[in-house]
């Protein structure tokens, strides 16, 4: 078991450790080397979801005062033990980093150059707190292979690679789909989870979005009048429901995964309202008119025109009403602190189903 | 326009060129050089969603019989026009790739060596027909910053590098985002979209969801008198398709994001199905009891009890066929080449809908 450990590299040492029991990582850190326990504590100490917890100390550093041979002579040395030399950081004895030259600078220097003189001092770094998919954005903006971490005192602390930058973007991408369909993220694969996680990972949102619908029975039992004079009203009701919310998981969809890329920001969410009302409104009056359609057509012959205009009506202001709250949630919850894919299309789907309904029932009265 | 063209890397420049309408291409294709333009036709022609769409013709290669120092001067040459010199590839006269060195091999070799002698011969390749997801899975696997692309004869052609993986991951995952949630992918940013565009987009579903819904109407209207005479059945239309559209739209959820990071396969369909049965069975045991209780409580007095078993058996039944349903989907349309991401959340929803009104109308004869 140390032998696997210390083959490790020590974000991966640290995460492994991270996922188990206490007592055995209290078992194990006595049989490592002291400094790769020290390493290994400061690792496991960030957060999930910060740049800190991604780094690997197992960067390549130089002095300042290096010669290009010099340094290509240290890496020659101790490339084995690191994660990357493509990139080399220059550090001063405190450790604070001065500045970065790619392997590739060391290269084509002429062999007495100091590291000084080719460094690039615009390193562009982030803190170990720095939120991760934060992070996965610069790095795709730049193109790195690798990203220094720093304290606040500029001290080098780690660097995150691009393969770690990867796998965290597929892994970002599986936790917000899953929170998406109104799942708590799986921690395993689907296959390697067991049935029991499983059920417990979706009942829970299940319930919420049960307790939701007793809602819609309230709502119903309200105008059981209405209904029990115009029974054909009901055969509309999942028409207009799924309109909604399939407009409104639309719209959660489009703002979540905007938000996850970088193309949306909370601060453009009047620009948001004003997109999702006007697309709203359209897809409104085409679906609206489609149901005075079929309502027309399919109505059971008494007040048919009535009951088409309730569908129409209810059908253009459900849409409407499931563009907003399906677009501003998502940004709400950003707003809050909260991951806005919890805005699952399932959960816009039952707002929409309680509203429609309210909507539905106050049309029926206003034309019949 | 013809400096910018110059100024980019051959992989982009070819996606830059295949978005300009083709008047545009051709009045640009006779600025260039005849090496540039032949090597934009070529990359041009490889299809998006292949290996070839992203790859970069400027990569480092070195024949087999150059010393280590001697590549590395051809290196400092050429290395400003290369995509990556961190891994130089060795080639045969003809064009055949023969292994791979990465820089640090060529640092640390003794400079008199063969390329021959430190290269390594095991290198996985890609055709350009290769898919691109399954690439970022081998990217992923091993944490390549680049991946050669070769022909039939072996011929290397280009490479992939990490930063277009990158970039592919997040594309792919907004794309499948769109699908899930019934949205022809945008090509644009959300708030650089046109609204008009995003209303077509969004548009097309919606109509192929609200035909979907006309089933139910069809559905409800049959079933007018059991309605009738037992009003308080509508009370519970809107509790019973959602609960089943929730979990299917679970499913599929994981389904499909299971065999985007290849979790899951087509040939685990019986796994799968097992498992979809099993969770199905005891969230519609758990979600069924629910349903009873909420509708004895909440019925209007008369023949609640039957009314109760009608509600939960329904739950139970669509629950699990939502489960089936939107775990199955995803598999069969992979497995006849579509897109796994098409069977959206909203796509089962109207599925079970039209299903769950069946079997609610189906179980209300039988308790009623």
């Amino acid at each position: 078991m140390i032998g696997v450990l210390e083959a490790m590299s020590s974000d991966d040492r640290a995460d492994l450790l991270k996922a188990l029991p206490e007592n055995t990582v209290n078992a194990l850190l006595p049989l490592m080397t002291r400094v790769e326990r020290n390493d290994v504590r400061k690792l496991m100490a960030h957060p999930e979801g910060t740049a800190g917890s991604l780094m690997t100390t197992a960067f390549a550093s130089i002095s300042k005062d290096r010669t290009a041979a010099g340094a290509l002579s240290d890496l020659r040395v101790a490339a084995h033990k690191k994660e990357t030399i493509y990139y080399v950081y220059v550090t001063d004895p405190q450790g604070a980093l001065l500045g970065v030259c790619t392997l590739y600078d060391l290269i084509f220097a002429r062999p007495e150059t100091r590291v000084e003189q080719i460094m690039n001092r615009d390193v562009i770094t982030v803190t170990p707190e720095f939120d991760d998919e934060e992070m996965v954005k610069l790095m795709q903006r730049y193109d790195f292979i690798a990203l220094p971490v720093v304290d606040d005192a500029n001290r080098l602390l780690g660097i995150v690679t691009h393969d770690d930058v990867l796998d965290l973007v597929k892994e970002e991408a599986t936790e917000d789909a899953h929170r998406m369909g109104a799942i708590e993220p799986l921690e395993d694969p689907y296959l390697r989870s067991s049935v029991l996680s499983m059920i417990g990972k979706r009942g829970g949102w299940l319930l919420v979005l049960f307790a939701a619908q007793i809602l819609t029975i309230t709502l119903l039992r309200g105008f059981e009048t209405t209904f029990e004079t115009t029974l054909a009203l009901i055969f509309f009701i999942p028409l207009i429901i799924s309109s909604g919310g399939n407009v409104g998981s639309q719209s959660a969809t489009l703002i979540t995964r905007g938000l996850a890329v970088g193309d949306v920001h909370v601060s453009s969410w009047a620009r948001v309202l004003g997109r999702e009302l006007l697309t709203g409104l359209a897809l409104g009056i085409a679906l609206g008119t489609c149901g005075f359609a079929v309502s027309t057509i399919m109505g059971s012959g008494s007040r048919t025109l009535e009951i088409g205009c309730t569908v129409a009506c209810t059908i253009l202001c459900i849409v409407i009403f499931g563009a907003v709250t399906g677009s501003l949630l998502p940004l709400l919850l950003k707003r809050i602190g909260l991951d806005p894919a919890m805005t699952s299309s399932p959960f816009v789907a039952s707002l929409v189903d309680v509203a429609g309904i309210g909507i539905y029932a106050a049309m029926a009265t206003l034309f019949l």
